[in-house]
């Protein structure tokens, strides 16, 4: 693989999936007396999201993403040599949600894994499709990602009760220049905040059901949200900064920003310290919450169905998630 | 990155640790009075596992795995770009181990993020990092597994309770020729058989402690036994002659296999069916156990620090693990 033409890798086709149920502000507001809707609107720019059924499942909905995209890149799953999932809460921990897909698309021979870099996971999992695209490992490639944040989501808590939603996202990767190309993606991330938000159960650490109620706490989503609110302005920023950087851009050479739907107010202050109207950032969280590995995916899917991108037009992805983690890269429409 | 040196990655360090509490068959038969010492052996080739004390950690373990991988590469971890992290059950599930890896190594920056494909699961990481490293994505990356399957492994349930053991291993792998040449790895699997072994609790479907004792097996890992058996030796042949083919060796151009270890019966009948002498295949399963992603860099790491490689040797790496994922690949030591 030493050509130049294989390090070109492509976008082929993008969809995204979201579950029917509409859970509006008003619902979640019945365990919170003393807030009012507005005040939620304005903290997050949130108004309602969606929330998966009980029989629906983050496989399904992947299934329905990668269905559409598939269409849109004109390839049958047949042609797909691998499954890159991204989700911090698979339907179940062991097989990979990746393995799930496969099976369910009939590609049971396809590479699958799952991969966990929380709410940077989908543009972590581009970085990993690219390069095996520019490594010889695969041509094809899903990239998919899918998240029921409401199973994990503590309805009382109102640091994340308001925030998080369902949905799922993917992308079709391919070798050579059919597509809109995916530039290398800049990973990196800020350890030091671990604590910012996590789920500390459900791991070795706390593998198990206990009876003690207290114990439940630490299977839900938990959030520091001062903490997340100045270190996530900070890494979007850094993000876009360096993508423009390692690209030889300005920041009027960008169209469109297309971020982690982390906050509607950490993202007005990423605009503001970036210098990128907002008006350039694509937002789907009023409609569809923080989704986290999803949301990038989503809000990807969801401008292509709207038809807001021009051929050329240079897209910034960015995203901060748990870990912290941090992404940022070029896509070129 | 199109120059052909760029695609040269080697792994230039390896190392893995393994907690000091030893459990013996002898104290696993308590539970099952009608079996013997003899017939666990016969049907595993396990005689003892290592068993994480209750105030270790996966990290705690990996931590050292990876100190002595980064002494003998000669690196300190400020020249790690990234951490990949592959684990089936993290000590928590959000961030990723990765993450609270990086920050113990002192390297927050690094780009960090947990992979899950079950048994295959380090050798799909070696090949991540190594097409990181032929895209450009980074230069010098660990590669770690840590697992503590006693901590989700049922005492009561004979299929698995002789089984698993816990432990990690890591290896550094660099660009450039300093180290051992890691070739391209081949990625693949059987989704068809994904209820072949399973742990079903701990993800989206079931995130949740729930007061039946019934449910709670849902959080332990599962085995089909005969199923397994029949698809892992089928799996492991078909990478091991499917790594020849893409080599253009022979079985007889062949120093060692480092399989994951399965369970010896499995391993044997891999020898037999590929034509390469169970002499060459390292086993550490007797002392360890099936420790999952973990296994096959605990042996590569013990083999090397036992020093029975040679200067060319030709190694082959082969798994199969839950989904069923499976990998296979050359590394010239």
């Amino acid at each position: 693989m030493t050509s130049a033409s294989s390090s070109t890798v492509c976008i082929a086709g993008v969809g995204y999936a979201v579950p029917a149920g509409i859970r509006a502000n008003s619902e979640i507001l019945k365990a919170f007396p003393h807030r009012t809707e507005e005040e939620m609107v304005r903290l997050t720019g949130i108004k309602e999201r969606r929330y998966a059924a009980e029989n629906e499942s983050a496989t399904d909905l992947a299934a329905i993403a990668v269905q559409h995209a598939l269409r849109q890149a004109g390839l049958e799953a047949t042609q797909i040599d691998g499954v890159i999932m991204a989700t911090l809460i698979p339907d179940q921990p062991v097989p990979s949600m990746a393995s799930a897909l496969a099976r369910r698309l009939g590609i049971p021979h396809a590479l699958a894994f799952d991969l966990n870099a929380a709410c940077s996971g989908w543009l972590y999992a581009l970085e990993v499709g690219r390069s095996f695209i520019v490594s010889g490992t695969a041509r094809n490639l899903i990239v998919v990602t899918a998240e029921l944040l409401s199973r994990i989501t503590n309805p009382q808590d109102h640091h994340t009760a308001f925030l998080f939603g369902d949905g799922a996202g993917a992308a079709i990767l391919t070798a050579g220049a059919n597509g809109h190309r995916l530039h290398r993606m800049g990973l990196g991330g800020d350890a030091n905040q671990f604590e910012a938000i996590q789920r500390p159960g459900g791991g070795a650490r706390r593998p198990f059901p206990c009876a003690e109620r207290s114990d439940l706490n630490h299977f839900f989503l938990q959030m520091d949200g001062a903490a997340v609110f100045k270190h996530a302005v900070h890494g979007f920023a850094e993000q876009i900064e360096q993508t423009l950087a390692r690209e030889g851009l300005k920041t009027d050479d960008i169209a469109w920003v297309v971020p982690h739907q982390a906050n509607e107010r950490i993202l007005k202050a990423v605009s503001r310290r970036v210098g990128i109207p907002y008006e350039k950032f694509v937002m789907t969280i009023s409609k569809y919450g923080n989704t986290s590995a999803a949301s990038v995916s989503m809000a990807l899917g969801w401008a292509a169905e709207e038809g807001i991108f021009n051929d050329g037009d240079r897209i910034i992805f960015c995203s901060v998630g748990a870990g912290l983690t941090f992404a940022g890269g070029l896509l070129v429409w």
